[in-house]
């Protein structure tokens, strides 16, 4: 990689605030508005930026880090992965650098800026958005891996990336269909957004078309604020009091975290499950086969998609390996939240 | 720090067994035996042995690395403070370097080998032995903070170390009381062992000391193989069919995560939670709030625990800081899991 002599002040300049808010977004501090931060980490990323002192050290000597960028926090469904991720690059002989990024933040733009100051070999990106463009990942020149995403909003060609993650499309088609064959007709669907081009859209597609291939309606969708339990049940909560939205008898939940918060809205709200509405989620945390009725949900292989990510990755970083969109099959764990009507 | 000429070859001869096993355990590979593995990381530990390319890196730049091994795999309980750590790290320019082991390993004997390898400018303990000694601790040659645990079965002095944890025995004595208060009188304990000199003592000797000063006799104590759900459900189920062990109104688990295993297995023998068995446990997950009933639970304060941490390691790093037992407050999360008898 060629260190290119951009300064701090080019940064400043072209991305029109002082030095020390660049410096306070290099060096991550909370105290900068969404704004300025994005406007430089635009310009860092389209530049070939890189801090002084990780220059300094670039040219010295190797380094064997591997970046791993979490977008989301606390997601309960992403620590196996991490587990399996840390435990595979260590034992390739290389060190995992972590960071987490709040789901509002770019991770493109945060695994440039790590790339350059933590030299790292090759990034994995855990959760991200599924629009890249092929000029979005241009200020990343290390190989890395998409995982437990993939690109179907974006524009890059499958042969130019590698990702590792279940068909989420098909999966939720599955769930779903899965709720019709226990005769249930008006199923309702908990998401976050029907159109943010995320985990979100691509579930409520499936859903869509497993209603429209059996020629059903919708049952009402409803919207939560964010993946969070608190923001399911709020969510939940807040259809239940409105006497057009409640006429559902099964629900389908894109995350077994967000199924759990529904499941406690629907029982403050006087519906019982299974018995007045049943529910089927997406994930297989370990946690929701134990809990009360135990969660039917369609389990991810967290642990493989985590070695699988970093196979492929450490491939690439070889010159061995070719991109490749790599699908791993989902596996349904029945419980006691769904009953036949 | 000194580069002292240590080689493979003679941690092979100390450790008596051959270079190849040694450098397995240097790679952290699977194919080791436990008794191997212990013997080289106890010489490794001993010596000032640096492994050659890291001893190469480390003449050539000053690292910004600070590690954190994660003992105990799986533990919901700690994404909260991982991710406290990871961004007060990042947040003060450091790099946040995380190894995770079973909770079979040994934490110390892992840290030295990383502080080596990953040049490390400090350590966090994320879970832990309560036994060091001062000998334990001497190949951990840079400042580290033990994070949710502290050394009450050890010899460390306290001006000597630096933990940030809650009172587990007090917790637990609290968690107690708070049953006896509600009228429970055969109060079960459920724990992973008593004299493991960890968490689940401490915890145990706050549970018997809180029975005696009551006037009160153990309802029971229930031990898990491991820390898990699985380990508690399995244990408990185990309990169920024993005529001698069933005899108890309520429970105490040590965690909360152990509390939701004990649940499902008295659902599944008969008992209804909490009519026929009020629980009450330690930790204050998120997710257990939600669950049916919700728990009731003294919750620890991840986040600050996980920020002190870091506070305390970046001033010992400066040389402005003392060694400090910081004990933090638990809260009372009051659920529906206890009943008043």
């Amino acid at each position: 990689m060629q260190v290119v002599a951009v300064t701090i002040k080019d940064i400043a300049r072209l991305s029109g605030v002082s030095i020390t808010t660049v410096s306070r977004v290099l060096n991550n501090r909370p105290d900068v508005s969404a704004e300025s931060r994005r406007k430089v980490e635009a310009v860092i990323a389209s530049t070939n930026y890189i801090p002084n002192n990780s220059a300094r050290e670039l040219v010295r000597t190797d380094s064997t880090n591997i970046g791993l960028v979490v977008r989301g926090v606390s997601n309960p469904f992403y620590i196996d992965i991490i587990q399996a991720i840390e435990s595979a690059v260590t034992d390739a002989g290389f060190t995992m650098v972590l960071q987490q990024i709040g789901s509002d933040k770019d991770e493109i733009a945060h695994g440039a800026i790590m790339q350059r100051e933590k030299r790292l070999r090759g990034l994995i990106f855990l959760g991200g958005r599924f629009d890249y463009t092929p000029e979005d990942v241009t200020s990343i020149t290390v190989p890395f891996v998409c995982c437990s995403y993939t690109n179907p909003y974006g524009t890059l060609l499958e042969g130019n990336y590698s990702s590792v993650s279940i068909a989420d499309e098909d999966t939720a088609y599955e769930a779903v269909r899965y709720l019709i064959e226990k005769g249930h007709q008006r199923i309702a669907a908990l998401i976050t957004a029907t159109n943010d081009r995320s985990i979100s859209q691509l579930r409520y597609e499936g859903y869509v078309k497993a209603l429209r291939d059996h020629g059903l309606e919708s049952g009402g969708v409803i919207c939560t604020e964010s993946y969070d339990i608190r923001g399911a049940y709020e969510a939940m909560a807040a259809a239940l009091q409105d006497k057009n939205s409640g006429d559902f008898t099964a629900l389908f939940a894109i995350s077994d975290n967000m199924a759990i918060g529904a499941m406690r809205a629907l029982r403050d709200g006087g519906r019982r499950v299974p018995e007045d509405c049943s529910i089927i989620a997406i994930d297989g945390l370990e946690l929701s086969a134990y809990i009360e009725p135990p969660l039917t949900t369609l389990c991810q292989p967290m642990e493989q998609m985590g070695r699988e990510s970093v196979r492929q990755l450490l491939a690439l970083m070889n010159g061995e390996g070719e991109h490749m969109q790599h699908i791993l099959p989902t596996e349904l764990r029945e419980g006691r939240s769904v009953e036949k009507i």
